[in-house]
């Protein structure tokens, strides 16, 4: 007797395997400007047993699976172009086991960074990488995602020390160790950060942890140029000021951020700053940072130093993406990334603004600037195909430039469906072919999120 | 007419292609306690071309390919149990790019990383990972190294952006972006990353370097106990002072490298610290380590403030592989090294020192304390099998310790052909068949250094 898939999966979980629509609709859509592509099913996961069985089922009948977290994807990670499943891992919350004195933890997939950081309170411990949204853990690994404190701290790659994942076969690898560093064969851990989901679905991570600084200071500083913020972005990472946040909002997301999240912002340019450290050293950094901001014609800091203002300030930057959205009633937002060496920074951006000034979009700028990395978010109407082709024009443009100067076509983005035909030109038809057969030899079905990265 | 590869690759290289005894055995030799295994030839590449070229003729006669840095590997990684060509990459020294305004670097593999830092000692950057050998870049990359400095600025890991290399049919590709991030697909940078040349032959790397910081503050601290050494080093990256070095050498060590380098230091366990940053950060973190030393029970830091105080120290630190050999006439030195959660560290020391203390061994135990990462130098006369099996004895037992913590069976040189039985150990038999697969998929023949690693 034979039985679908969908069957097999609801003799074994029950109710939490859903064909609701609304659901399956809700999974495949996330916040990015990617079209909605559901999956058939999706399975609510309580553990790496309930993800290598379904895996296991799905392997025999040649169904997709993608694994879903938080839904924050920018670039239609989430999407199931295939239909298939979608195994959401917002169930697998529990924070493992936190041992301050190596400082690390070990997690599941679904525990969001804002969640981990609430358990670590009264460790004198937390972990740094922030994008925008309240993504989870699983989600932040498998597209590599940093944020505004990777110039100090670094990002995913650098602070995932350890995953349980499952892969095509079902079969669960573990890969790294607790270990700060080792020597010992081919980097499993680095191979899935930033797979996306295509190569194995993370059960588990083991992250490293940053003791508080013993002193935080926040500052906005304005600029009625957009390049002097820029130069005294570029000059403050030459000058090896270890600042541990620079975002660069331009105009545009200051009106948005002013409008939204009620800040009194002036309506200019702005560097948004943190120090962390000692009491003198934050004092040292704020001032050498102050000195080059002015001589390129910044305004006087603004300072936040009460953790209730600064947590104002971080909370208006990392809410820039629905500000940016309600600039205009009913738009959609496209969010493009690029990272580029740093001495190239102020040329991108330029290039950026001078772009969509030319186009007339709405599109504000923002970056984590210390990084050479920042995003265009063009606030757009469904229809309006014109401006659509605009946007894309320029993102287009924009990603030639990077890969001309050596930058990236994303930063912290991830691949998904929207930059997967600009692969090539960043890593050439050899190394793409290399990918290919990793993937060929790790998933031959191409079960695992099949048509993301390559 | 059939031809022999050799004839062939003489042919294309005419001298720079050698079959002299004495030559091959020079490369199938290194540092470590490995036995001679001599490739067939040696062939001095110019260039990635002359890679290139020399292992696809090797691809289509199923011959291995041994790369060959500076020869310093000590878990056999460059040794040629079934013969083959080794390239030796040494005469590939050419710095192709310093860009200091993007700090970054591009060279090719057979720099060393003394002779990088010489070459920017007028720009005000420096590259800061430092094995104890002047090893070339390419070997550090591949075998994924650190040193000294990793605890404040990482590995080859974490500071590798970018690489070329020649894969196993011959092809070269280019991995990684000059930009300090990317999440744009597989991270195949990483992957070749302490491959250990086993999957693809590096032929140039993009680094990341560091400003040279204001101040630099050296300092040594002597210790009647060695566990009173340990739990300052444990309690010092516990408080997250941000030291740049802290190296642990016990009073054999410390004897040793009297006698060799003509210090002076205290009979003593020691740690050797190093602290980098502005005048008041500097004093601030040396304040607080020698407070914490201080409670501990350590003496008095004796400062090297001044360059040629500070690089004398270093080296003799540096030179502890060879002081250590000078320990017992004629004597080989078997290196081991292991990495744990630094709330192991202690334990893991002391169960070394029992050891050794209980076999009767001569061998100094050195660490990069602050990474939870330290080695026993074993110091054996050949021939002497008891002590080599009791050597053998106290290495499993250490790994097989660092295992069940969490550790690695090696921090940062590499499996080589020493390790590789520890492997499954480490990883777990499903974790190493995804490493076999790609192993097979990316060098079907298995002819990039084959019986590394896997």
């Amino acid at each position: 007797m034979d039985r679908s898939p969908t069957e097999i999966l609801s003799e074994r979980f029950g109710d939490r395997l859903s064909v609701n629509p609304t659901i399956c609709a809700q999974h495949g859509d996330s916040e990015g400007h990617h079209r909605l592509l559901p999956p058939d099913a999706v399975l609510f996961a309580d553990s790496a047993e309930d993800i290598a069985a379904a895996v296991r089922c799905c392997a025999e009948f040649g169904v997709p699976v993608i694994p879903y977290g938080a839904g924050t994807s920018l670039e239609g990670g989430t999407a199931a172009p295939g239909g298939g499943l979608c195994i959401d891992t917002t169930r697998m919350d529990r924070i493992v086991e936190v041992r301050p004195d190596d400082m690390i933890c070990v997690v599941e997939p679904g525990v969001t960074r804002e969640d981990l950081n609430i358990n670590l309170r009264d460790t004198g411990l937390f972990f740094p990488i922030d994008p925008g949204a309240n993504a989870t853990l699983g989600g932040m690994a498998a597209t590599r995602a940093s944020g505004t404190n990777a110039v100090r701290y670094g990002t995913m790659r650098e602070n995932t020390l350890a995953l349980k994942a499952v892969m095509a076969d079902g079969r669960v690898i573990k890969t790294g160790t607790q270990a700060r560093k080792s020597s010992a064969g081919y980097d499993l851990t680095r191979l899935l950060v930033g797979s996306e989901g295509t190569l194995g679905i993370i059960t588990e991570l083991t992250l490293r942890l940053y003791g508080r600084p013993e002193r935080v200071a926040s500052a906005v500083c304005a600029f009625a140029e957009l390049d002097a913020a820029v130069q005294t972005a570029i000059a403050t990472i030459q000058s090896v000021i270890p600042v541990a946040r620079m975002e660069l909002l331009d105009d545009t997301a200051i009106a948005a951020c002013n409008a939204y999240a009620t800040l009194d912002l002036p309506n200019k340019h702005a560097l948004f700053l943190e120090f962390h450290g000692s009491d003198s050293s934050v004092r040292e950094q704020s001032e050498a940072v102050e000195d080059i901001a002015a001589a390129f014609g910044g305004e006087r800091f603004r300072w936040a130093t009460e953790a209730r203002e600064r947590t104002r300030l971080w909370t208006a930057r990392h809410q820039a993406l629905p500000a940016a959205k309600a600039l205009s009633p009913n738009s959609r937002a496209w969010v493009t990334d690029i990272c580029v060496p740093i001495s190239s920074l102020a040329e991108a951006i330029s290039l950026a603004r001078t772009g969509i000034a030319d186009a007339g979009l709405i599109a504000p700028i923002l970056g984590h600037v210390g990084d050479g990395n920042f995003h265009i978010f063009f606030i757009l109407q469904d229809g309006d195909t014109d401006a659509w082709e605009k946007a894309a024009e320029i993102n287009d443009r924009l990603i030639a430039y990077s890969l001309s100067v050596g930058g990236t076509c994303t930063g912290e983005h991830g691949v998904g469906l929207g930059k997967r035909d600009k692969m090539p030109d960043e890593h050439g038809h050899e190394a793409m072919e290399i990918m290919r057969r990793i993937k060929a030899v790790l998933d031959p079905e191409n079960i695992l999120n099949p048509g993301k990265v390559l």
